[in-house]
């Protein structure tokens, strides 16, 4: 039997080469250029998938620690809990709700309507005196370095903003989307039917998700891998936000 | 600059000509076949995603609606909500105990503890008077299957099984691993550095999720495609099960 999943196949490329990001950085056109040399150039229909650290970095989203000072909640939490109680008070100001804040963990909502650690302030740089913010608004991040990214021959792309949020009901982290620019978020198969020829109802799948945890798997926290392009996966062009994955309170059943 | 990142390229190939699944299939040793005749066979290192779906048919994990009597819960729900009271019915067997039961749906802690939609009782075939269970034992299905394709030249093997969950503050459904075998569902960089120099600390990301996510791009719903083999995505022997991808009852902020 001839084999045709290898046409079909989905191709995570990972991204080497990129700077350091600095504030103030031209990201956009420093990802075309190190794309450019480290997977032979974008194709049509290519997803790129970068890590909002580098984004928040260009974009100047970070608190310097020697200038904040800490409220008494922050001091009292961060003496119980042996935290730095900068890190804590960063948190309480970046939040629109504290959500849950018990055993040492803090999970608050962040302005975005982002339901997370830390309402998404990173502080995972253990030792060093500044923290990363979340992007101030990941979809027009990610509309600004697709911008950038097409051209004639590359008109159908993607562009998604991840980042590791936690979940309740599950141990462990996984890449999601917090921007997104050139495709829907998600893939709707409703209406649609299944090989059997039965009409599948709730099937509406957060590609965008899926997507971003895919490419964390070249990724690798500890590598200098903070892009990954997506090749050849079927998608349907569409428009959609990272906004349109976050549920709205009013479905919300678990505040 | 050369491009190393296509020898680093994850591959996420579809696994297509699988026959229909019958209850009593040996699935593991068609698996096998197929797999051997749709992508040139497994190399050392590979990992194998399955869609629950076909482990639940071969097992006999499902259920003939028209042997079900609804109970009177089961009957006040589905008039109200527009449901199938048979269906409701089994999500109530199924259920250890019901989470949430709002505006038409049940989010429900399956047997294994699993908290989602309908205690994940599959339903999406409308029309039809058979739904398809959860497998009884997701992790000793993977080990199964993992069992009949490992060989002497494929020793190193991971196997997942997956399911679509939805999550509490996300809209859209995503591809996530019940059970696991062969391989860690975890990868831990606490302890290691990111290229700044600067230690990790909370960074346990939940990669068997990830793969499940990354494998459903090529499944899509609607083709025949219930397996995909994910390739060259470099991960570090270990040990470990879906159910530790289960968070504990006692650290469960939002029960």
């Amino acid at each position: 039997m001839t084999s045709p999943s290898h046409d079909n196949a989905v191709v995570i490329l990972p991204v080497t080469g990129l700077p350091e990001i600095e504030p103030g950085d031209d990201l956009a056109t420093l990802l075309g250029t190190t794309i450019a040399e480290s997977t032979s150039g974008l194709q049509d229909g290519d997803i790129v998938v970068v890590t909002h650290k580098i984004v928040s970095k260009a974009e100047g989203q970070l608190v310097d620690l020697t200038t904040i000072t800490p409220s008494d909640l922050a001091n009292r939490w961060a003496d119980a809990w042996g935290k730095d109680a900068r890190q804590v008070e960063v948190v309480l100001q970046q939040a629109k709700r504290i959500v849950r804040m018990h055993n040492g963990l803090i999970i608050a909502e962040s302005q975005h309507g982002f339901i997370c650690a830390n309402a998404g302030v990173d502080a995972s740089n253990s030792g060093s005196d500044q923290v990363v913010l979340l992007p101030q608004d990941p979809d027009a991040s990610a509309t600004a370095i697709r911008g950038a990214l097409i051209s004639l021959t590359v008109s159908r792309l993607g562009v998604i903003i991840t980042d590791s949020f936690g979940r309740p009901w599950r141990n462990g982290i996984v890449n999601i989307a917090i921007g997104v620019a050139g495709m829907s978020p998600f893939a709707d198969y409703r209406g649609q039917h299944d090989p059997s020829g039965y009409e599948l109802r709730a099937s509406v799948l957060a590609v965008a998700d899926e997507l971003a945890g895919a490419a964390e798997l070249v990724m690798h926290k500890v590598a200098r891998v903070p892009v990954a392009v997506i090749r050849n996966y079927q998608w349907t062009s569409g428009e959609g936000s990272g906004s349109d994955l976050v549920m709205p309170e009013e479905r919300n059943l678990f505040k």
